[in-house]
């Protein structure tokens, strides 16, 4: 296995010893492995997200001014313990109550209810992102899994807590963010989890995944390997057969798994940008990077959002994280 | 070969077609495939950079306020045409000279040579950067070659050049930086260029290799893998000894190949910051990520910097690039 590593019991908490010695915008609770705000805002809703490690910069690199407060970080694509998102929640809590921001995942929906009722005093509501079109239901899913419509709800509402909007119309925002976003991913190869040691699943040489989750699990279908201009339209069209995106500015998250180079990322969005211009899809806003990752898959995956003027000008507001800065 | 690509021919082209798409700041020259500013600033000195394509974000995505004005893209791992750099210096021309920065490798060399001889009427500096403490001649370069530090000269020099620094002094400027920095860098696998289609060179299973060149050119040797506290000291060791890095503020730029997941980036940085704080380095500034990539490469550099006074204000100058992007 070919990682950068010390121990593979220690590979969580290793990064985060490095996050806390490389970020000066968090702190980090070593014991509870929680990613949090150095300088929390009194009266501030606090927002709270987390989920397995091995999706970074997702949760704890969108950790500072303008997104979450704190972040829980579970073992490698394992769900974080109830009393993690305690301690994220208690950490997160200025007085305002706390929204948490979870992935749909059954353990992860899971330990954040029981998260919410152990907070004695603390206000808690509680948003699931189930964005990605690929599967209803999945191995470790009832309904839709969340994917990369994470990151937009966390910066979003990141923004709107900043302004000083209250816990209710975060809540609400949230969903509003949640209805109008879709995405879909495809693997080109597996990742290998650090504790396994070997890749979580086999894909052969000349076959690539459709509609893969960020787990690894399993997508749609295998095809042989295609075109980007292909793969492109497998994931742009299954997304706006599910909803339509005309009609609204739309921003397009354009993200790698983690073992694709940036220049593969910027060739592909070439091709969904085509699709999207002929199906008369209106781009306002786009990211192109590695921004919800599956450790070193290779591959790719493609977020809508159908924005407004209240979604763009909340997107555009300033952030200051390690994973996303601009405006400041 | 498992790439997001169109036609191996196209990968180059088709990459800067989605550059174009996706980033409002620049244009795209793609004839000579060229990103450049879309607004040049009158007056200003030009900054232009360039070489072989698969280092992405290095050099497009550097392209924007207060970083390069021009950036030419040769193909994968092959030095851009005189022609190409002739282009990028005309765009970035806006009166008052033109530096290029070029990393040091013979071809890249000559042909930013030969591209300020053909540049008429504009006067042209040049800049070589060789950080690179591995190895003193390769098979691309005579010296040192030009590694990650590159990155730190395209910024600095940038912020400067934006406060109307005049074109001696972004030269000596550059050359200081030049001076005061130095890198290492190591693979745990190969790359794969598209036109080649299988891996740059064989690393077995269990072994790594230090020192590696940015395009997968042999380094200084190969070892069983090793746990990352190791392989820290195998790179920051050899930087330290090469020169003092005690008494100044030092930028440290903790660069993955590609290929390496974000968390791994975080996790060994941990062990780089432990050895220089024992060895009386003090840390100012810290990047951690992607910034000068060898395609899917795994694997990563670090890159130090002797700063003072000057060069961190101008570090933190604001820049909005889609390669950096902070303070607007």
């Amino acid at each position: 296995m070919k990682k950068l590593i010390n121990a593979v019991d220690d590979a969580v908490s290793d990064a985060l010893k490095g996050v806390e010695a490389a970020d000066p915008r968090v702190s980090v609770d070593h014991d509870q492995k929680v990613v949090y705000r150095k300088n929390m805002k009194p009266g501030k809703v606090g927002l709270v997200s987390g989920g397995g490690s091995g999706h970074e910069p997702l949760h704890g690199g969108y950790v500072g001014y303008g997104m979450l407060d704190a972040a829980a970080a579970g073992e490698v694509f394992t769900s974080p313990t109830p009393e993690q998102v305690l301690r994220a929640t208690e950490l997160a809590n200025q007085g305002a109550g706390v929204l948490h921001i979870v992935k749909n995942y059954t353990g992860d929906v899971m330990n954040f209810e029981m998260a919410a009722e152990m907070a004695d005093g603390v206000e808690v509501k509680a948003v699931v992102v189930a964005d990605d079109v690929a599967v209803q239901d999945s191995l470790y899913t009832a309904g839709r899994r969340g994917v990369g419509l994470t990151v937009l709800v966390e910066k979003i509402v990141g923004a709107a807590a900043e302004e000083g909007r209250d816990l209710a119309g975060c809540e609400a925002l949230a969903q509003k963010v949640c209805d109008r976003g879709r995405s879909m991913g495809m693997a080109l190869t597996s990742c290998t989890v650090p504790a396994v040691g070997h890749p979580t699943f086999d894909l052969p040489e000349d076959e690539m995944e459709i509609g893969i989750g960020i787990h690894g699990e399993p997508g749609r279908e295998r095809f042989k390997i295609e075109s980007a201009a292909s793969i492109a339209k497998r994931l742009v069209e299954p997304i706006l057969e599910d909803r339509d995106f005309t009609g609204d500015p739309v921003i397009v998250m354009m993200n790698g798994m983690g073992g694709t180079p940036l220049s593969e990322l910027y060739l592909i969005y070439a091709d969904v940008k085509a699709l999207l211009d002929a199906r008369g899809v209106k781009v306002a806003r786009v990211m192109v990077g590695n921004y919800i990752t599956s450790l070193d898959m290779a591959g790719c995956s493609v977020t809508l959002l159908a924005a407004d003027d209240e979604l763009l000008k909340l997107f555009d507001a300033p952030v200051d994280t390690a994973g996303l800065r601009w405006g400041m």
